[in-house]
């Protein structure tokens, strides 16, 4: 057969984008251990002890927390499709991609969407939020925690508290703050949350942790018609999950050995370990952009991921010609802006097994080179000596 | 944190069920290679190659081929969620658990669902599908090639003529053939066809191959109601997966990396020689179940499947105590009946990597043994040497 189907090797990659981040030898090759069938014994063991370490990482005593089998958006489509039913009030909180992607599900699933749009760069106006679900008869409010394209830690008290007056459901993305950032879902009391396994928690992407509290599966209970997804119906999931142990689809058994022993190392290092050392690396790398001139998306210190950096591209920069030769002559792979960002920014993600004290200094140093050659005025070494402070006052 | 989360090590197991099947140790290191990015430009061209490769294996030349980011019922839910829109009617022959399946599917995207039953054991009689079709405006017809709950393989041709004298479009699972049985979409006209990598494709499950001919997309792109889902909607994933390759989800990469490798040993292997592999040990095993006195579910030998061999469990047998003893005893995965037929069939998978001379041979002879051991009355060996008789003269 023509040889040409072969491709190249894989490269070696610094993953410093919005995802996948550097996932540890010790999850590849939990990865590549032989399979066994997902009604094995064994198998039932290792979903129950996935499911123990998810409720940790989580935050929560939910029972139906699992993992979805597809990515994070999947886990956003299976929570929007159980909850929503045509003609529902869903109140979407929108300043990015992701929350923009959550009305849009919304609506394919039927309902009544009312947006409340936030500028890209800074979270949704908590007050807005309670004003649009207050407006009218709401049943669900969706928002993003951590919104991957702009790189905004979104406050959820306000809005958690403004729906659960109103007897509303509250949905949770918490895709890109699971692991980095605290996520405590029975404390704030979020009905449903979702997550991927390719960011914070440095696993291959192709599941997305999920939980239900016993609210919302019984507003799922009570439907009047049945869910429009058959492969994402928590009903038909918590037969295999669940004690039943049903066959439902065919779990992803690879991507659940990947997932396990992810989820080890991260409780193996601790939550609170964990979170203080993605904000370090954080501090560092947002010190040394700073020092070089550059200006960060979300102008407030409070409402910045630590997971997810966007700084402004400097004018007269060409964003994409930077990033080429950071892949190509460093690789070295950061993201771009997308929707109304693109060409305006570069996303940062230090993320999981990403958020290094080393990455802070290469990427910074490579950056200042890239720049360099590309003939920017600027002093190369500024970012570097500013993270180097930083890292060592924290 | 709690050690017992850990859980114990994987072990070894033969899997002779309906799937996972063996995944080669090349599978396995190649998906274990470290992550790139999702719109790396080497992830890019491993896309292209896994792409090309499909087609070759599909036998099609449809430029929408590709795989979904899901099992292979996810597979199945694009080619419904993407083709059906409410109040269209849409034929489902129905002769097992996979058929049933694409039936309820598609009453929950609002079909009017016309089914046509056919005995769990022989495919669905396609003078009746005919019939069905001409009854009414119908617009999908779909219909499994290769039940797994049962072992049937679906005579395809009259059904297909029918549909196409209809306009109607045709949908096929061909979940438990690919790469184990020929399937040809185009010599065939077949619309929209899914399949699993956990098959005869002997890759971790957690993708789906799927293809869409132009007729269907041209379906897709008229439709009057937007697709139900975000995630598995095709109009969206042809922006990644075509020209544009525009972010629409993360792709799994790790298992991206396993299908591409996965495929590249099945060309090698040549679809010819993989085929008469599967058909030459499906032969052995029979003629080995046989001579101990089994009968097979599937009566013609014309209708049983190479890669699944479904037998009647012998008149007082605890099946589930001779599956569990294979299992704990030899290590050995097979599997059990489903719906109308558990605890009355046994299921044996030869399904790509699975499909050896050695698992005829071992699977036999572990099944003798077991059943010894249970005190069923039968003369030990004379399976093992049926089965060296017709692997010999075949």
């Amino acid at each position: 057969m023509d040889k040409s189907t072969s491709g190249s090797p894989i490269p070696e990659r610094v993953l410093l984008g919005p995802g996948p981040s550097t996932v540890d030898g010790r999850v590849l090759r939990a990865m590549s251990r032989p399979l066994i069938g997902h009604l094995d014994p064994e198998f039932l063991q290792l979903m129950d002890a996935t499911q123990k370490m998810l409720r940790q990482v989580m935050g929560t005593d939910n029972r139906m927390t699992f993992a979805i089998p597809g990515t994070g958006s999947a886990g956003m489509e299976a929570s929007i499709v159980n909850l929503v039913e045509p003609g529902d009030r869903v109140v979407v909180a929108v300043c990015g991609v992701f929350g923009a992607r959550l009305a849009e599900q919304a609506r394919r699933n039927g309902a009544e969407v009312v947006t409340v749009e936030g500028e890209w760069g800074a979270p949704v106006d908590p007050a807005a939020v309670a004003e649009a679900i207050v407006a009218g008869d709401t049943k669900v409010v969706a928002v993003v925690h951590a919104e991957t394209s702009t790189g905004v830690l979104q406050p959820l008290d306000e809005i958690i508290a403004a729906a659960h007056a109103q007897d509303a459901l509250v949905v949770v993305d918490a895709v890109t703050s699971l692991g980095g950032h605290p996520v405590r879902l029975d404390d704030w009391g979020v009905d449903v949350c979702y997550s991927g396994t390719q960011k914070c928690l440095s696993c291959p992407p192709g599941l997305a942790p999920v939980s239900f509290n016993d609210r919302a599966l019984e507003c799922v209970k009570n439907r009047s018609t049945p869910v429009r997804s058959w492969y994402l119906d928590v009903g038909l999931l918590d037969g295999y999950w669940g004690q039943d142990r049903a066959y439902h689809h065919t779990a992803p058994i690879s991507m659940a050995y990947a997932l396990h022993e992810a989820l080890l190392m991260v409780c193996e290092e601790g939550l609170d370990a964990r979170h203080q050392r993605h904000r370090r690396h954080h501090l560092g790398l947002v010190a040394g952009l700073e020092a070089m001139g550059m200006r960060m998306q979300v102008e407030n210190p409070e409402h910045r991921l630590w997971s997810l950096n966007a700084v402004r591209v400097p004018e007269g920069v060409d964003e994409a010609s930077v990033r080429s030769e950071l892949l190509t002559r460093f690789g070295i792979e950061i993201g771009g802006g997308l929707g109304p960002l693109a060409g305006q920014i570069w996303r940062f993600g230090f993320m999981g097994a990403s958020s290094t004290e080393n990455n802070v200094l290469l990427v910074l140093a490579a950056l200042e080179a890239a720049l360099h050659s590309q003939g920017v005025a600027a002093a190369p070494g500024a970012g570097v000596a500013a993270a180097i402070e930083a890292l060592a006052t924290d």
